[in-house]
Order: structure tokens, then sequence, then C-alpha cells
């Protein structure tokens, strides 16, 4: 088997075999192909697609490529939730606690947040003491107490996908739908679960911004997990405007302890419950969706949500009092209020600018190389449809370095609209595969 | 400007300027920009094709990574003939010295053979003595003295096009029509020349097989060839069998010694005038076509072209005499006849397997880095719509090593196909663009 072959292959329009799926990906990733193979492939990929076949073969070859965790003596359904990303998107610091209280082991390996999007990890680590980076044996083992345990990706998960991950960004060929479904499931697939609920993003501040795009990935996403046996589902959900109130991590987390308190935003709380029911269906926990809504909710106001959260932050080292006192959790120095021009209604919060203008206050990142201020950040007074006077805050910014202060402002200020009318939002839950 | 900005534009179906197009070149020349990125750009390229415009740009940028001849002391036009390589193609050894007999000055920069097909440097090197590798400086002074001169692509000619056909060849985007075009045109447009003949072939033994293909790629260098102010034609001829009677460097040296002196096959003679009445036509040495015919046919019958032959061997350090007594060129131990196994007419000669069979003899290349041997081939007796009699010899092997011989052998067997019946040949030269 010769590396230009396949390349030469898929170009045309074939179907790869899954021996030559292998034989690429693992040939990549111990250094026998270069790079620019690679980069063509991926580029052909780009622009022939893949079968379900050819994805599911990539998906597990690249998962190969790396361990696999084997959770099988944890005695329950393994579930976890995974999110294509938006901004203000905080709902596994609520469901996760929720659907483990409720019986449901969640073995999490999250990401870090780039660009305009957040990560879980750096949410986490704005907890004082908390370590995202357990080895895993000690994975294993917080999971087996508390049934939940939420860490990085390690470098023994799919190092396939870190490098060609790595070589899509450079080479024009990260928005393939098919090497975007294969680079999320590898590193899901790998964590050893039976099912996993897959929340797919889309609108402004979403990867994929077009409801066809996003419902095709999570489709994509859908066919890869039924190929390796496992229960699957996507829920499509709107990121026209960010998720929740807050943008910045300690901001977030304190708005997860809030809900998770049951005095959350709506969209947050109801977003989270609904995925949180999914996974506890899909781990047959329950014997229907409905019973599995009731279970969540009931997790919820019992305070066993907040309790498992408290729990798993002590395990991983953090200081689990934040979540009766939230003053433990970094502050910024300054709050600035962003104030409307006008009477009025919001008409649009442009969901991307406000996740840039939280980058740009250090809540994110700009390069995976950036160091990001746990503090700062904004948190929204009104959203979409809410009335707004003339001088009143339409938000308020977290600061500590003001470097990049007025370059965020005036985005922000771009990124509202307030007009006379609102015609009525969609729903947040746009569509629900699987 | 970032190389992944451009791959981008390109891979999403837009036009690359100019300046997009110089600082990948450039940058990917000085090795600024990684293979992997140019990879990814050429299957981009390959997928979305180039507008004239586009490829133009190429081939300049990539002309102008290297030097460009100037060669305007020379007081008279400067003409070229380029093919798209074939088997048996020996025009190049013909019309050269025939178009310079009649006033055109030919700077003509070849290659050598790969796979099948025969390279014009390859069969020279076969003449005792004959040196290819001239430098700059020398082949300035045989232009000027000769009015020809013959040489190999030195390091100092479009480096881009060298380095970028490498990464070509091992990421699957050799066939892509702008980059062929351009890369053939960014080294014949160095040589500073006036004008160039392209003879585009097309059929089982070239590059380009359809008809349809082989006419775009001649439409796609004349378009380059304007683009840059040159005068330029292109001839779409026939190679559904070899041309001429040899393949094999010593054995076509002597088919074409013959035709100089008006004893060649009769499609090889007439495809060289044709070639070598273009060049007099583009140079403006006639006023019309017909009178470039009558000329170039004159310095046949009168052996001007011959004795231009050897005054350029002479001049490239070449043993003159080969012309008059062709026993100084290499010789076989062997000759093999390969007799028909029935009565009929030829109907077919495979002309990628003859090649491919001169190769297995030793005649070709299998890579860059294999050695040839100048004195092995094969002649053909009979060409499509031959009468043949059970028995009688189809072709002479010519044979040193033996090794691969039986391989040889049985590839020309089925190679060549008798029949009762012949439908009539198509016209050897089967468009005339420009």
């Amino acid at each position: 088997m010769r590396a230009v072959d396949i390349i030469q292959r898929k170009r045309d329009g074939a179907e790869l075999s899954k021996d030559e799926i292998a034989f690429f990906v693992n040939g990549y990733t111990q250094g026998a192909i270069p790079d620019y193979q690679a980069s063509a492939l991926a580029m052909a990929v780009y622009w022939r697609g893949m079968t379900d076949a050819e994805t599911v073969a990539l998906t597990e070859s690249m998962m190969r490529t790396g361990e696999v965790l084997d959770l099988s003596e944890l005695p329950g359904p393994k579930v976890d939730k995974h999110s294509t990303g938006g901004v203000g998107d905080k709902t596994s610091l609520i469901l996760g606690p929720l659907a483990a209280a409720c019986g449901v082991y969640v073995p999490m390996i999250s990401g870090r947040g780039l660009g305009h999007t957040g990560g879980t990890l750096d949410k986490l680590e704005s907890i004082p003491g908390f370590r995202v980076n357990l080895s895993l044996a000690e994975f294993r083992a917080v999971l087996a107490k508390a049934k939940i345990g939420l860490i990085g990706q390690t470098p023994q998960i799919a190092p396939a996908d870190r490098k060609l991950y790595a070589l899509r960004d450079v080479s024009g060929t990260v928005e393939s739908r098919p090497l975007i479904a294969a680079s999320i499931m590898s590193k899901k697939m790998a964590e050893g679960i039976d099912a996993l609920v897959l929340d797919v993003k889309t609108g402004d501040g979403a990867f994929m911004k077009s409801f066809p795009d996003a419902k095709a990935l999570g489709e994509a996403m859908i066919a890869i997990g039924k190929g390796m046996g496992k229960k699957i589902a996507a829920l499509v959900t709107d990121m026209e405007q960010p998720l929740g109130r807050t943008v910045g991590n300690a901001l977030e987390v304190v708005e997860c302890i809030e809900t998770l308190k049951g005095r959350g935003p709506k969209d947050l709380e109801s977003l989270s419950l609904e995925l949180g029911a999914w996974m506890l269906h899909l781990g047959g926990i329950t014997t229907s969706l409905d019973a599995a809504r009731i279970k969540v909710r009931d997790a919820l106001q019992s305070g066993a949500g907040l309790r498992k959260f408290e729990e798993v932050i002590e395990l991983q080292g953090g200081d689990p009092r934040v979540c009766g006192d939230v003053s433990l959790l970094p502050k910024a120095a300054e709050e600035i209020p962003l104030r409307s021009p006008s009477d009025g209604r919001v008409s649009r919060i442009a969901c991307r600018a406000v996740g840039h203008a939280g980058m740009l206050l250090g809540a994110g990142r700009d390069t995976l190389e950036s160091r990001i201020d746990p503090a700062v950040g904004l948190v929204l007074h009104k959203k979409v449809g809410d009335l707004v006077i003339e001088g009143e805050p339409l938000l308020t910014l977290h600061v500590n370095d003001k470097a990049r202060l007025a370059e965020a402002e005036a985005l922000l200020r771009e990124a509202i609209s307030i007009a006379p009318e609102v015609k009525p939002r969609g729903p947040l839950i746009q569509a629900v595969l699987g």
C-alpha cells in the first residue's frame, strides 16, 4: 500500500477501505507518512467527503492510535455529553453533576477554549486548586467514587487527532464535516462510554453557523456513534446569542452554581436539564425520556446536583466551599457597565462578537499558547427580546487589564442592536436527532 | 498575507490574485512555506482549477524564482518546440536542426525520459561525447554560432518547478491541468524565446489520453504563452502508436539521421516538417505557413538540416561522424525478433506498453535515479494497418541485459493485435490550436 495511491483514490472520489484508512492514520501518527501527504489527503477529503463507513473507519483508526479507556468495572451506564462549542456554553458543569447524581457515570474529557469559544477546562481551573490534569488512574478513582470526573485530553488519548488537527489548522482543511466528526468522536469514543449526547450548536456563535450544516454534522457524528455500537443522540441548539448571562471563566462557574441552586437563567437551566435527561435516557436509567426529565429536575431541586458538584471539586483538589461562597472565586478589579444608547428592545446580540470581546479582556485565547485571566469577562443584563431604556446597563464588563478594553467595548456596542420591535425568537432546541 | 488564507480561498473556489500567487510560490521556493501547505494548495487547485489569469501568474512566479535567459543579443527570432511526451517521439532532433538551418534560433532546454516516455537528453547522450550539461554561457555561445543549442534544465531555471513537481508526484496532484501547464511553461518561458510550438500528444501513449484533455491542456498553455506576450501555437497529435519505427536512444538517433537524409518513416518526417514549419511561421521567417512548409522541406532535401545537426553535435562535444556512419553509435549485443502469431493486418500497437517494454530492456527509467542503456530498444517493422503474415517479424528487440527480456516480450505480444480488417486510422495531426 502506498500513501500516494490512497490520496489519488480519494481525490478521484473513490471510497477508501478500512485497511487503507488504518494504513494512512497509523503511518501518519508514527511519522512514516509525512505531513505533506496528510494535508493533501485532508484537502481531498474536504473536497470529496467521506461515506459513513469511511468516517467510522477513520474515527476507529484515530481512536486506536491511543489508549481506549475500559470502564467496564464501573457498575452502571457511562454517558458523556459533548458540545461543538459556543459562547457562555457552560452546561457541562450543571448537567454533569446532575446526571451523576441520578446514577449515570460521567467520564468527561474536555477541551480548552479557543478564539471566541470557551472551554470547560478553563472554567474548572478558575476554581481554586481544581486539577484537570489527573492521571488516567486518578481519573478512574474519582469516577468510581463520585460517578463523575472532569479532565483534559491526555497525550494517551487519540494522538492521531492532535497531530492531524494541528495540520488541518494550517492547511485550510478545518471545516470538513467528516474530519470534524471523526476528530470529536475519536476522543469521545476513547472515553469508554456506552452512550453520548451531542449538543450541536448553530447560529452566529457556533462553529456551524447554518442549521443544515449543524444538522449534517450531528448526523455524521450519530452515524459514527452507531457504527461503533454506542447509543447516541444529538440536539441542535441555538447559539445566536450567548447561553445564560455570563461569559468568562469564574463568572460562568458562579452562574453554574446559581443554576444548580435553582436560580439560573431559564435558557441555561432548560438546556442543561434537557441534555441531562437525554444522558439518563440513553444510559437506561429511566424507561422514558419524560421520566428522565422529572428525575433530573428532582436532582436540581433537591440540591443533589450541587452536592455532587461540591464532591467532584473536592476530589479533584478544588475548594468545594466556592459552592456556598462564590466570593472565593477570582474577581476582577473593576466592573464597567455598557449602557443602552436608546429605548427599545434588544433585537440582536451578535454572539461571536461577544465571545471575541471576552477574549480581548483575557477570558479566552487568541492562540493555544495565550494565557487567560479566570476573573474577567462580562455579564449580560439584557438578552434578545428584553425591554431596555436609554442609559440602562446592557451588560457589565469585568476587567483587570485595560489594554484592549476600548476594542472590546467597541465590539460590544456594535454587537448589540436595539430596535422598537423584535421578531419572535426560534426555539432554543431546534432539532433532536438520533 | 498568510499561506493558510490563500489555501482556503482557493479551496472555496476564489480566484487568487497575482500577489497571492507570487507570495506562495516565492515562500515555498525559499522554504518559508512548508511542503504540507503547498500540497494542500496543489490539491485545492486540482479540485478548483485556475483561471487563465491565475495560470499566467503562477507560470510567471515560478519562472521568476530562477534565471530568465535574455537572448535579445541574438539577431533573429528565438523559437522552441515542446512536446508533452510520447513513445518514439524524436522530432526535436530533426526539426531543431531544420529550423536552425532556415534561420530560426532554437534554444532548446529539454528533459529526460521517465516511465514509458523517452527524453531528448537521453537520445542526445547516446551520441559519443555529446554534452547536454553546458553552462548557460556555453549554451549562449553554441546558439550564437549554430543557431541551435540542446541542453538539460539547469538548477538556475525555475527552481520552484523542480520543488513543486517532486511534491506533486508524492501528493497525488500531478494530473492537474493548470499545474501541468504552468510547470511546462515556466521552464519554456525562461528560455528567452519569442515563440513556441507545442506538440500535445493524445492517445494511449500520451500523458493526456483523450483528445478533449489534450486539447484543453494545449489551450491552457496557449493562454499562458499569449498572456506572457509570446507567439504560440499547438498541434494535437496522435500517440496511439509509437512515432516512427524506433524506440530506444541510439536507435532513435539513427532514425533521425535517416530522416534528415530524406529516408525516414513518413509519419516522423511529416510531423517534424509540420512542427518545423510552424516554428518558422511563428518566428516570422516566412510570410505564410505554406511558404514555411516549402522552406523546411527544402532544408531537408538539400541536406542543410543534416549539416546543422552535425554542426551542433560537434559544438557540444559529440562526434559528428555519426551522421555519416551510424555504426559509431552504441549497438546492442543481440537482436531478437518478435514474430507475428497469425496472418492479417496490424490493428493496434498499444503505445504505452511498447514504451514500457523499451524501459524494461533498459532504454528508459523506472525512477529518476535509474541508469539507462543507450544501445537497447526496439525497431518496429510493422505499423498499424500494415499487412503481416504468420511468422514474419513484427519488430526486433535490441538487447544487452536479458534480466527483464521475457517480461518485455510478454508485454509486446499483448500490445500488438492482428486482425483480418482494420478500421482507417485518424490523422496524425488531429487539431491545430492557437
